[in-house]
């Protein structure tokens, strides 16, 4: 006896998610079981509704819904398009954004190196970051001329390796580069920063 | 700054769920945007058949799916019908059919009582186990007589009074009432009980 042969698939689907084991996963999925089907169909809705209707900005890929062709910092005209903030991920940008210290644009990496093998390297938008830095017009920014490149990676093994790696390929391009001062607790996470540590960070860039 | 309201719509949806914060929710929202279209439409249909094609077995309140109007276990003539197994959830009968020593029916309670009040009782299914005991035929159930009652809470605070509230209205019945043996760690769940000690548990039921 094991469970019908639906509950089991769910449970395998579910599995696959960040941080969900089997047994979180059957939770989930009792959960589920235990739901109204109101609950049920708006919890369906919402999750076609994030394929159809969210986009990735052309310059900065992060994520947005909406009217325009860019997400709403890159479309913003009151923002510093002298800085240019490189994060790891989507959640990185919302702290730093939480943060109100900083009113320049973002790129998302989408990841970290943590070897200089070239598949590796080729899972963080490089080229794409590079190929933004030079020509931001050609990404729908008009106007834009960095003259300050923040590498705020998280200050973990990957994070470090990353950002010494971008230093290297962005020296050429012969602007001022900064990393978050060290404010922040080494081998934590910038995601679980509170906003004060992280505000003292932005400021004592360096 | 903060998500898009889809996204922020599916994070609070997601948080919800049992074990899930609004970090963990966040972390599965951004595995769904990054998941493929045909990731994303099997998750969805998935979660529309559990609703569909699941089904409640009318006698012993167990999850299933398949023709047939009782669960495997209650439509399976070979199992002993003069034993009558209760437990808490859905993954506690799992757990106990897994050690495969027991070959008997079983009834989910649906919870457990941590007082005696009125609406905690009201919430776990002690009328319909009542009703069951009595008159199995009602509910699908042919040449059942129970013998023995094997009462399977959990060995936590809440299993324990759950348990002590079932003797006291089993009593009545002059039936056989059993408890599992203490080879259970006290306060440990039954879910996550290997199988050894579960078997030893069942066979040294007193």
């Amino acid at each position: 006896m094991t469970y019908p042969p639906l509950i089991q698939k769910l449970i395998d689907l579910f599995s696959k998610f960040p941080t969900v084991g089997p047994r979180t996963a059957t939770r989930l999925v009792f959960y589920l079981l235990r739901s109204s089907k109101g609950e049920i169909e708006e919890l369906i809705k919402s999750i076609s509704a994030l394929k159809q209707e969210i986009k990735i900005c052309p310059f900065c890929f992060n994520f947005f819904e909406g009217e325009g062709e860019l997400c709403q910092i890159c479309a913003d005209p009151s923002r510093d398009k002298t800085l240019l903030c490189i994060v790891e991920k989507e959640s990185d940008l919302i702290s730093i954004e939480k943060t109100k210290k900083y009113n320049g644009l973002y790129f998302i990496l989408g990841g970290t190196v943590s070897t200089l093998k070239k598949e590796d390297i080729k899972k963080i938008r490089t080229e794409e970051l590079l190929e933004r830095i030079k020509n931001p017009e050609k990404f729908g920014i008009s106007q834009a001329d960095f003259k300050e490149l923040i590498i705020a990676t998280n200050p973990t093994t990957e994070g470090e390796a990353t950002a010494l790696y971008l230093e290297r390929i962005l020296k050429p391009l012969n602007k001022k580069i900064t990393r978050l001062g060290r404010g922040l607790p080494v081998g934590g996470e910038l995601e679980y920063a509170d906003e004060e540590t992280l505000s003292s960070a932005l400021e004592s860039r360096k």
